[in-house]
């Protein structure tokens, strides 16, 4: 049995991965903290009987001694602190900010400034395209959500060469409020988003260069809160190389997911965002234009599972050679 | 046109009294202001073409210049204080708060301490059943939410003698949260409220003295919170008084409703939030069990306008003298 | 006073139309009916006190006898077969079905089968485009409600010469379940679209060719299913030719809609969902990166008024010569 | 490993049932059919990779050769006519419709017609206060999703007589759309239900009855429908017998569930829906008012799971001596 911590457990990915990880039949959730030192000790109503510890004031020696491997769910600024000093303990860590995402100095410096370095042996956590490299990984860093929804669409077609060169690449994605955190604000009041939609960081969002280092490509990204709290869809637009078919396409999904055990592949029936939450799963589905030389790609997943504390859960499994679906069956 | 002010006009019922007394034929809305001297001049997104001031900070000396009533959106600490100053300058005054709600002097000191005394010429505002004292009024108190749809459905029964002495009355209401505010907190967080219900305050919600006053008796009052933005349905459970029969619950409403030009009786068919969103009406429906002795009165409201702004636009009308349908079709 | 009858008034663009012709200064609602003749007269909760006749079954000799003008809410093969009847007896019809909206005869034949011929008289209603020929209509064509959002938001630039020639333009809409009609199925059940997001027609919607009418382009339109009842959000995205900057792109619009009541432009705040529901108003809101050549552009409506019922009357509105926004403030 | 069926898979509490059963460690699921003979075999999006056998068409033979216990989640004339035809081949039926549920036959003559004569070795399913007659069951008739979530609320101060004599009871409830089931309807209709609630069935509810013949008193009950998908809460209102304190109370509740799996007490803390959903867990938590002699006790639960299929599974555990929660953590 792995002995695993979580901290900043009481954020809304924080208690999936206490979730998660309570009944992971290979891993002892040793303990849990919140994201400061001096948070206060307490237990949430939906996690009694699940996992009956306190969730504790974090201490870094405390998790270096308890825990082999710790779960960081935290603002990238306190992950971009924090994790070094883990690392340092010799622990294995599975970063669930966007402090480590991005490879490329400069694009760092704009995004996730407060990560000027990269440490060493750090490994991008879209399982289904980097298993090698998460099997060797150090430090995990867990990808966005929306970055997730958006290339398991479109990496395989990507890599197939179906998408036309110089084509604008259309990401118009629809997220949960779960996925805007735990904080109380404006943006997410109930009031202010029951019986509504809204657009926010077009073009500008920091999951766009993620999206971009891993596609190669520029693409048009826009997010959209839609009233409901878990649960995210992507509806990829992509202009297809000439001569490609809705054959070309399936069998590029095909071949990459032959063998992954949470992708869905539902074809021309398009996914929805109902048949995924609670679970680890992602759907595809599409329809391809061929005479019109265009393809929508669907994608859903559950922002807070797929999209965050599982995906987490199976980069864990991989880096330690476990059944990659342990844990989230 | 009498010349108005709304004193607070930023929260939900704030922005409601603005929708609702921009359009009204008999007034003009001269200026708006925030609930603070300090506040920061802005507009609304919902309200621009419908009212295009500026919601300004608040200057008791400018509304008493502009304006001859001022409706007040406030906490009741702030209204508590700042009524009696406008009501001193010779303006009418339309609160929404509870300052001015219960009579008795223990019970204000409890509920709302910061209503020492009560002013000269206060009216409680539930129209249908206050229009004499309400055409006299120079501070208006206008009803909560929740004793607007209690009251409205109990009343009739209570006054016919339709309930049985010495029994227990159940209100049971489930409230939009708009209800709760416009200021963000856990409670009002979208994730903590979708596909959820919570009860609240249970018997110590302090609109059950309000109910109790105009009762005349104790009631077992529990608040709910469904996840819907605007609308309020009270669940209102009664013993009958030995031999009351379904005709003579329906005799008591016909009764005192028969000229009440916003509440329509829906008789055995019971009424739903959905028919009445976004307008003044309460629709009444009930279900009697004769052998039983036992009836319930189901009452319906959209929250922020027959529970706030519409009831006090509806009172405003009584007080001048105008068609109490004014502004509200 | 005009005399005008609603046919199909107990969907909910029907209801919606009941509600506004109810309290229009201009208008007797003399009649309303059902979409059959075998319709069972019956009334609707929500429009007691609103307008207090029976919804009575379809007899165009009443219709014809008791109106000049007639609105029709119905599927379009009805409205196919009942327009032409209604005109020949000199009666103006405004039709919100799609039945008369494509001018190309090969575009309706394998779109709207049941329109074999366009009546003389037809104008299409996207009133802030097409003032004049709609003053002179006998037969209005009502646009689809994603053909309003996403027209008004895209034709300022398209006639301005702002988007790249031959480039994609992607519309992927969010509408609320109201969109899909009052018919029970599978499709509009609660739970399948409570907590879910469902994309559907992709490439392949009847509101397509509409769109592409009026653009003179291609367009990529993708529909959305959204959990909430009234509202419509397109998100439109364009590649702006070589040049353009944001302060074209506010100017287009800025011109256009100028003297529009009912456009609202929100400039690089995005509009939402919110601000419109309950209202004729289509806010439009925009994103430029000037670097990267392109634009995203936000409309959003609700569905039911302007995009279906309050245009209807708006139109109404133009043809008579009354105030445009007469009926809907 | 137990074989079982599950007949009736496609409904909500069937395909919940097919999620539990398809992950329970002791069992393997041979078949699922739909609820008719005609039923085209299918499969279920969101079931893919969590049960991948297609659901068939029922025949009472191919049940009976493939498992050895058959979940019925039919509606309750289906399960009448066929669960002593499972019974008669000798196999254990758990069935979750109404059929079974009283045993005064007059009181079935009127609320379950179709179930002229309870075949021998039926238990009623409340796991909690039946475990011993549950064991020996040949045909396990579980309790309806009201009736669980009130009865686990009440059941503990009705036995310690903590309840006033004569009393009334009242049982004011709310659930998700999905208790209502899947058959589209006026009444599931997502724009009918979305921004709303509704009561119905007041005091006439079938689920009385089966409440009353376990608390051996009237109850008042009325459930509501309120705008989310799965969920429960009950609102239990009664006078307490005169002398009770909090302390009471809660030792009532302590004893009965000291060993109660999934029972979770929050105490003064009351339970919400979000803490239950898509868990077998039932929360309870109360508001003593001493002083007025009354309570307040709410109990949420997942309508699908502990309100049904999840209760179903426990009660197969007891049934055949496995470990209560296999399969439910």
């Amino acid at each position: 049995m792995y002995r695993v911590a979580v901290i900043g457990a009481t954020g809304y990915a924080g208690q999936e991965l206490v979730r998660l990880l309570a009944r992971h039949p290979g891993v002892t959730l040793t303990l849990a903290t919140g994201s400061q030192a001096t948070s206060t000790p307490r237990r949430l109503p939906a996690l009694a009987r699940v996992w009956d510890g306190d969730i504790r004031p974090l201490d870094i020696a405390a998790v270096a001694h308890e825990a082999e491997t710790a779960f960081l769910a935290l603002p990238e600024a306190a992950s971009a602190e924090i994790a070094p000093q883990l690392l340092a303990t010799g622990m294995r860590v599975v970063d669930l900010s966007g402090a480590f995402r991005l490879r490329d100095e400069a694009a760092r410096a704009r995004w996730y400034p407060a990560t000027p370095a990269m440490p060493a042996g750090v490994a991008y956590g879209l399982t289904e395209f980097e298993r090698e490299a998460i099997a060797r990984a150090a430090l995990l860093s867990n990808p966005g959500c929306y970055p997730t929804a958006a290339l398991l669409a479109l990496l395989p077609l990507e890599r197939a060469g179906l998408i036309a060169a110089g084509s604008d690449v259309v990401i118009d994605a629809k997220s949960g409020l779960s996925g805007a955190g735990k904080a109380p604000s404006d943006r997410t009041h109930f009031s202010e988003n029951h019986g509504s939609v809204a657009a926010y960081g077009a073009f500008s969002h920091r999951h766009t260069p993620e999206m971009e280092q891993a596609m190669g490509r520029r693409v048009s990204f826009v997010p959209h809160l839609v009233p409901l709290d878990r649960g995210l869809l992507a509806s990829n637009y992509v202009t297809l190389r000439a001569g490609t078919t809705a054959a070309h396409v399936a069998e590029a999904f095909e071949q990459v997911y032959a063998s992954a055990p949470f992708v869905r592949l539902t074809g021309s029936q398009l996914p929805e965002i109902k048949h995924v939450v609670w679970s680890n799963f992602c759907d595809i589905g599409w329809t391809v234009d061929e005479a019109g030389g265009r393809a929508l790609i669907v994608s859903v997943i559950d922002n807070l599972v797929k999209g965050a504390a599982g995906s987490a859960v199976q980069n864990f499994n991989v880096m330690h050679g476990l059944d990659e679906t342990a844990g989230l069956r």
